[in-house]
């Protein structure tokens, strides 16, 4: 199967089996694709939290606006930006760039200081808005990488970042829920994979200049 | 060559080989996979830009910080979001939705008035940057289908939407540049692809609960 009819076979699951659990050789692999997606001057303002203890799960049902895939998929994925991007985080990343790339550190200054003077520009909400988009980045390659390893999705928005937060203990002060994706194995009694996609048609979508 | 290895091989483009054109067949599967891409709710709040022109590539450069990668692409994917979304444009969705699965319109109601109602509740502030955030899921699609055709890439947030909207005849209380990607294939005297690649440490960006 190529790369497009795997999309073509992807759609947002509104119940998974509750019997079947992705291994962790395919999550392994997924998880792979979304430590490879590209981010904004490679700051990757963000972490991923991969939710598998069904106690846990348990407990984020009730954050969640449609309970449904929560208390049936096999794994979810919490996305999780960060709400400030510091000179400490700055430095830890060129450290980082100094140590895989053996090369001085001194000579990244300049790469440096001129991601440094362009965070300093942003509001607070400036960065969490860049920071929140970078999530999406990530969670295009999450259900793209999932789509190819025959594994179903359903991304979600609709929850309380508040109750996820209490239940990961994510300090909202430093981090925030941007969004979710729930993982597993699409039920047979879940009507929706039998509805036709809907697209707009190509003359509405693309527009060639 | 495996998914996870076109990922690797993905790179931020700083400047592409200007003799070298990306085939029409390849970018239809590239947009195709953009087309394929989730979206909030379905709406697709975004209309896909593709610039092949070389002269309106030319008169774009300047409303970019990098002008490099814009300069030796071959296409340029402009994805442009939409400020709002009122009841003409829900309308014209359901109706969509009705004509695709071939299901009478009122059936849909219940699932219409929850989406107009979950809109309505949004500043204009919010509906934007929920927009602006569904483009980044189509850019992650982007960046993915290319590196699956050895197509390469550079998604750029540098640039002045003011300028692009004005070369591009973007009406700005309707539409807003949200992101932008250049496609092409890689020079041989860029630099950067012969660095090695940059990620936090797995026990710094996951946490498995």
């Amino acid at each position: 199967m190529n790369y497009l009819e795997s999309l073509r076979n992807r759609y947002s699951v509104k119940k998974f089996d509750k019997d079947k659990t992705v291994s962790s050789d395919l999550i392994a692999n997924i998880l792979e694709a979304a430590k490879l997606s590209a981010s904004s001057l490679g700051l990757q303002p963000y972490e991923i939290i991969i939710v598998q203890s069904a106690e846990m799960k348990e407990k984020l049902v009730p954050a969640f606006y449609n309970p449904s895939q929560i208390s049936t998929c096999s794994h979810l994925i919490v996305l999780v930006s960060k709400n400030t991007i510091g000179e400490e985080y700055i430095g830890k990343y060129f450290s980082h760039i100094s140590q895989t790339r053996e090369i001085p550190l001194e000579s990244l200054n300049p790469f440096k200081q001129s991601i440094s003077s362009h965070i300093e520009k942003l509001s607070p909400e400036e960065v969490m808005a860049w920071a929140d988009k970078q999530c999406y980045i990530v969670l295009g390659n999450l259900m793209f990488a999932a789509a190819l390893e025959n594994v179903d999705t359903c991304p979600m928005e609709g929850f309380s970042p508040e109750k996820i937060s209490q239940v990961l203990e994510i300090d909202a002060s430093t981090e925030k829920v941007a969004v979710t994706l729930a993982l597993g194995y699409r039920s047979e009694e879940d009507q929706f994979q039998k509805l036709k996609k809907v697209r707009k048609p190509n003359d509405k979508l693309f527009k060639f200049i």
